[in-house]
């Protein structure tokens, strides 16, 4: 009812970042870690670039042009990563970063 | 459809969090700024907070209860300021810390 | 003895975020809280990007260039607004923020 | 000259977030991972609480004493599991959980 409304956008970011964080701590659970080497690395990064990036467009801040463009980029190197893996988490990851990547660049326009 | 699914809790949390942050944001633009200066304080101590209660649970950390209830408090400390205000804003962040207090404390138990 | 040795540029964006952090809580006890709205919006985006970029730097991250890009122009823009006000928190903070974007144009050209 | 002078705790606090994540971000570049699991998790939660809680004593936050209890139990917790591995990284993230949970439990008393 009284309820803060989001922009797409800063809930993008916002889902981004902790299926981002769930998929790194997912990652190091799984059995062959090995593989998940590169994946935990993006993960990790993105999520907190689109935890700062929804926080900058919601108070909108002058930067957050800026971070959406950069935040984009992060999730496009993380949905890259992500995509090669079939485990449930990685390819939520990589679907959050590409709605994520593609609401930020519509953002950054 | 292949999207990861928040508790209500996590889902509590990260609204509460970017709710806190508006609040915080639309105060420092107020007219009457003095009246603001607790409320100001108070919603980003509680952003901080409900952001990082957010990750944690979606991690699954071994402090995720701590946290919840470090969280909980914060948010019943913002919502005691934010509900003496009239403004949307305020009203938005009061009710979105008295909720995330409750599903912290459920998930603290 | 056994310590991690910083380098300049994650130590000064350290110092920059905390600095930050620092300003704007003092300017929201300051008598006068009306000439302090701006500095208080400023210093919170840079207390965030500069906490950010020391991370990313530390990290090695693939982003940390384009991070270091942005926190140099969010310390600039604080220290701007900082530098106005004759404060000690100011001061120190419009000094933190020139020293953080130097160091910030370094590593990322 | 002009610089924020940050108490031991919060000196601690800082230091041991970007150790932690620096000490996660090498873990993850060893190579036998698998022995690594458990430090990358505990790192990365750490280096998350010790950044929260560095701003929050900076700010003089009404939560930073309960903060500060919450980062000495992560400090311990990653301290224990950091000291059994003999890398550099591990051993300067071991030290730094140890004195940072040292102050952080002057601090909450």
């Amino acid at each position: 009812m009284n309820e803060l409304q989001f922009s797409d956008c800063v809930r993008a970011c916002m889902s981004c970042s902790l299926t981002c964080a769930n998929c790194a701590s997912a990652c190091l659970k799984e059995e062959d870690l090995e593989m998940m080497r590169e994946c935990i690395q993006r993960c990790l990064d993105c999520a907190d670039i689109c935890q700062l990036c929804a926080r900058m467009e919601q108070k909108q801040s002058p930067f957050m042009h800026e971070m959406c463009e950069l935040c984009a980029k992060a999730c496009d190197y993380c949905a890259e990563e992500c995509g090669h893996h079939q485990d449930d988490h990685c390819q939520q990851c990589a679907e959050a970063c590409r709605r994520c990547a593609e609401e930020c660049r519509k953002m950054a326009a």
